[in-house]
């Protein structure tokens, strides 16, 4: 459970109250689908206050319809219900050695709800994108002005790229989350949902679609939320994209009491970007020997699996550590050390938990 | 004159020793071509030792045919003699308010010389460009951490790229500068001339030519050396590129004396990026009025253009305000007031001197 001192609001970790950034503390996971008032919450500015009547979301750029649709026409067109996976590109940034700035997310800043909403493809067909589109930039009505010397001078609006391809492929203009209308915290009328990626990418408030020939350079594309990417014997900057393969323990927690000599019950979540996660595996020596877990419920596309172990604990009482690691479909697993050129972001290097026997 | 306190080398000023960036005075102006010895110096790391019978340049990447050249074949394949100015990105950074970080250049981290070298193109045409190629990535044989903390955690190496377009019209793989080896502090043995851009994409110390099909995001290219434009509602990261339209007073210089009511000789410089300067006019009343300088000599592309202008000067002691303005043939002038999107590059809002009259 989360230390007395830690502020709480309806039960989620206060990281900062403006921008509000709120964390599940993950120790109370219970279940395939996060109830949303547990949601993780990340804003960047002030949350934008919208008025369903009023909102407009344009379509435009290289299209050769652009347009602007309401909430009411959009909410009757063809909708789709998934659940889909959402992790913050920062969780876990509080273990990171030496410290670093940003929100100080622990293992919370994850969650797993049910989206419904309109595919973008339809949309896009709609507009009739031009055959030298690349690009779809996806921008919010969030909006402010930033301190990083680095930063424009005046104000941006928080927005996102994807490829045209990824546009195509399973993005959701999600108007509900978990079967009743956003909140206003997560996005309220209409956030975009794209499965697999770091939830940066599900912009939040969304209000315009433009297309594009060239590869966008907004500050939260190219600046904040990137990374560095080895070129040969050079690095490049990189947009943070697909969410990188990880498991996270929730019970028993940091630090948790377990008893000497008795079976505890090791459980938590398993993810990865585009694939299935195909074994979890517990470690109680420091990484020496490895253990199966058990994968629970069934395999579904861009969502986490949960799993459990059943863990002899030592027959001493003393400090002992836990493990978990994931491994996926497509053979990827988690690595030892961190890799420095992932900078505040992507942290998915196997993270070690102590915890008390007595 | 520089200041006494100056540390001068070789008559430039020294701006910083590790890694060693030296100024002209600008008052020195003295002739079209800039005498190599007064050429200012820019460099970010230490500068590269290169056996000149060692070296090698490749050129590699979206080529049908990769290949490796050598010193001796490059000073014999096709050459060209072509004046060019560069200037650095950061020229007058130190009269930005408030201060910004990055070397405190005034007016002379600018010059024209006559550089002998290989077109590029001749080297791409070899190579054999696929078609669907977009950028040519030049990158120098210089190299090294940096302390940024957005940067990467690993060495990197000095790297621009330029549009493929861009490539093939004009630039030169220079091993001459104003007809002898180029001195190592300006690229020995061969340095890129990429002519209207600032300095920055000439690299010097090339050692490698890669063409690609996707948009470089080097550290130099994307991050550093970067600028915001506003495109609607944000803005975004560009690469900084052509010279922005610029005229700059040599003498009389800050706070020299000139006679009262006397003729005064004014003059100086101006460029531009792509096209040729066609008017520069003197306010000597704060912009209230202007007055055509005389350009002298013929205009030649990619170079400054040398003028001068007979001041009256006023009655009476006291302090005088000088500003130099330059028009080119695109009709391009130069802003009143500093965009602060352009961060600490791209310096050429109008700026006035003050002299004493006595």
């Amino acid at each position: 459970m989360p230390k007395e001192s830690t502020l709480l609001r309806d039960g989620k970790i206060v990281r900062s109250e403006d921008p509000l950034n709120l964390e599940m503390p993950f120790e109370t996971l219970d279940g395939f689908i996060t109830p949303t008032k547990s949601f993780y919450v990340r804003t960047h500015f002030p949350i934008p206050k919208i008025d369903k009547s009023k909102w407009r979301l344009r379509v435009e750029g290289e299209v050769e319809r652009p347009f602007e649709t309401n909430y009411d026409e959009l909410i009757n067109l063809e909708s789709e219900k998934i659940p889909v996976t959402l992790e913050c590109a920062g969780n876990q940034r509080n273990f990171l050695e030496p410290k670093v700035k940003g929100v100080q997310w622990e293992l919370g800043a994850v969650g797993t709800a049910e989206w419904t909403g309109v595919p973008l493809s339809i949309l896009l067909d709609r507009a009739g994108v031009k055959p030298r589109a690349r690009e779809v930039i996806l921008e919010g009505a969030d909006h402010g002005k930033l301190e990083d010397p680095k930063s424009p001078a005046g104000e941006v609006k928080f927005a996102r790229s994807i490829s045209l391809e990824r546009a195509r492929k399973n993005v959701l203009l999600a108007y509900k989350m978990n079967d009743v209308d956003l909140p206003a915290e997560h996005g309220f009328p209409v956030r975009a949902i794209v499965p697999g990626w770091y939830a940066v990418a599900s912009i939040k408030w969304l209000q315009c679609i433009i297309v594009t020939n060239e590869p966008f350079n907004g500050y939260y594309q190219t600046l904040d939320y990137a990374f560095w990417k080895r070129r040969g014997d050079n690095a490049e900057l990189v947009p943070i994209s697909e969410m990188q393969i990880k498991a996270e323990i929730a019970r028993p927690s940091e630090g948790e009491t377990v008893p000497a000599n008795s079976n505890v019950r090791v459980h938590g979540t398993a993810w990865t970007g585009d694939g299935a996660i195909k074994k979890v595996e517990i470690s109680s020596d420091d990484g020496a020997t490895w253990n199966e877990a058990k994968l629970l419920g069934e395999s579904k596309p861009n969502t986490w699996r949960l799993w459990e172990f059943s863990w002899r604990t030592p027959n001493r009482p003393g400090k002992a550590t836990l493990i978990a690691r994931a491994t996926d479909s497509k053979g990827r697993t988690q690595p030892m050390e961190r890799d420095p050129d992932r900078g505040t972001y992507m942290i998915n290097h196997l993270l070690p938990i102590t915890v008390e026997v007595r």
